[in-house]
């Protein structure tokens, strides 16, 4: 058997979450449920079976300050920093070619590093029958998530045939990757069953990874056997940032995953969910008063129910509301009906328009 | 004719405007309208018809630095302070001393500091006739409201003939005084007609009130003879302090307006309001953009309607909400449905219980 290595994807950024999110510091880094950010949850997740010098980050090069400040139990060496972000498969290629240094035959788990995931034991499991199956099949597995309802704000994965390795984990055969459909699609996949969300969380062996990228993405492969040729020389630095500009983005799916036939996936029954919006951190968040209000920091709330308040460095008093998001940070206070959380992205953008970019 | 001089009431507390007031800071001393605080705005409203060393002042010996950093235009000598609160009738007893002794037969307008009143040209008019009769009358001459609906905060006055002095406006003799009313009866006030708001605005000659002290309040009129004794002295400050501690707290109303036989009412037409609640600092704004919303400060509003934000030293966004008030004030955020703006003193009952006086 093969040794597994974990590779958490922390590159991205992103506005849902403002005003907590930030330029500089993007949902992973926020604590959202508890002490620890989704990050170190993640990290933590896998920790629990995985060593830790065999976990990597992948990260954006202007996060390093933050990610460092976060990860202290992980090795430097294990964090990978893009000089500018290239969508997903560049960015796992890039630290596929530090793994392949060390252990070109290891098993690989590439994770987000920004998910809430509960349950973390059927987690591991899913994951040790996508690393038994990506070693015996020497294929790409993913995990996918039994869909709860029609979904149009996730990718699916189709399956075929029920494959007859590491039960009681179902695992199946995949027939196509499907973008995020309309209402109408995901309730015909739900009635025909045998779709799946696509989690982004996926298993391959280092070697399996870098021939696909050999095969479907050849241009990138090049690139990176370029920048292979400076790692652990003092050129690293400079050769990366020349090689990678130039680089195509492009995410694993649609480079990969959607042309290669040896795909798997992994039946996910685990709570799972990829946090797009203040609704969902509602939503998840398990420490709800008996008014189902959830609430972070010295919070009055007088005839208040349904409603998220976060607020440590305030005094919030929410008086004869239902269903309102309130979230302070700094010099910025948000207070959103809770079914326009997906509308942050406008406020976004009139601050922006604004010029008020301290406030971003 | 007398000479007018204007007395404004200012030691009231309070916190139907928290978190803005807060107890240093009482809501007489808030700008909930552009630039001037209310009280501001009372002083400038009598300084354009009454010269400013005529305008006195009566507060709390606690708001004094509040007090004196707002009314820079006033001779210091005329802001006159309570050591302790006795409500409205000592208040007014304690600076008529004063101006008694300047011109026992001037003509005092008294007027509470936290009101909003719009239209001041009318309300010039009221006064001078309001002086006028209490010049020609001898008597005490109340400012009355028409009321514009069943109100159940106010005190109402009942007025009996009409009597034919100060033209075109309108003035009474007054009948009775009565009590805030449930709505039953307000709704009687208004279909019965004769009924009238009490303003709290009075205008008397001195010599008129402080005789109407000695017939209605004979101890309070001692105790404001023993303190008189040491004005201009250097025993004045202990010695009120020592008097005045023991005088019984009445207002004007219960202790002389109800009790007086000669009383009159002049017909308000402007614009008024006492400002109870945010709901009404809303309602008076008249600063609102297209989709009646009234903001203060850096304010991004998505979808929102017949809202208020106050927030002068943060950004605030609001989505998706409609009759909300927002007001950011410090390391304090209020946010209340419009509807429900009286609840503000729950909120400030659970912020007592819970020992936070650093945010009262």
């Amino acid at each position: 058997m093969s040794n597994n290595y974990c590779l958490i994807m922390a590159g991205g950024s992103g506005t849902r979450f403002w005003p907590r999110s930030r330029v500089a510091k993007p949902k992973q880094y926020l604590s959202l449920f508890g002490d620890q950010s989704l990050i170190q949850e993640s990290v933590q997740r896998f920790a629990n079976f995985i060593p830790e010098e065999s976990i990597y980050v992948v990260s954006a090069k202007s996060q390093q300050a933050v990610l460092e400040s976060q990860t202290g139990n992980l090795q430097k060496k294990n964090l990978i920093y893009e000089p500018v972000g290239k969508n997903t498969l560049p960015a796992i290629g890039l630290a596929a070619l530090f793994i392949a240094e060390k252990d070109p035959d290891g098993i690989l788990i590439v994770s987000p590093s920004d998910h809430l995931i509960q349950n973390d034991e059927l987690f591991r499991q899913c994951i040790d029958s996508a690393a038994l199956i990506a070693d015996q099949k020497e294929g790409i597995v993913t995990i996918g998530i039994t869909p709860k309802h029609p979904a149009t704000g996730y990718g699916y994965v189709q399956t075929a045939e029920e494959i007859q390795i590491g039960q009681p984990i179902k695992s199946f055969s995949v027939s196509r990757f499907v973008e995020k459909p309309n209402v109408e699609v995901a309730n015909g996949y739900l009635k025909q069953g045998g779709f799946f969300w696509n989690s982004g969380i996926f298993v391959f062996k280092v070697s399996v990874f870098l021939n696909a990228v050999q095969q479907y993405a050849p241009e990138l492969f090049a690139d990176l056997m370029r920048i292979k040729e400076h790692i652990g020389k003092d050129s690293y630095e400079t050769a990366l940032d020349r090689i990678y500009r130039e680089v195509n983005s492009i995410s694993i799916d649609y480079g990969i995953l959607e042309k290669a036939s040896n795909v798997f996936l992994v039946q996910g029954d685990f709570v799972w969910n990829d946090l797009g919006s203040w609704e969902e951190v509602y939503k998840y968040d398990r420490n709800k008063d008996e008014n189902q209000n959830a609430t972070v920091g010295e919070v009055v709330l007088i005839d208040t129910q349904n409603s998220y308040v976060y607020a440590p460095n305030s005094l919030v008093a929410v008086v004869g509301m239902d269903d309102v998001i309130v979230v302070q940070e700094g010099d910025t206070i948000l207070v959103c009906k809770r079914d326009r959380a997906e509308d942050i992205k406008a406020v976004v953008g009139e601050i922006t328009k604004r010029k008020l970019d301290q406030y971003l």
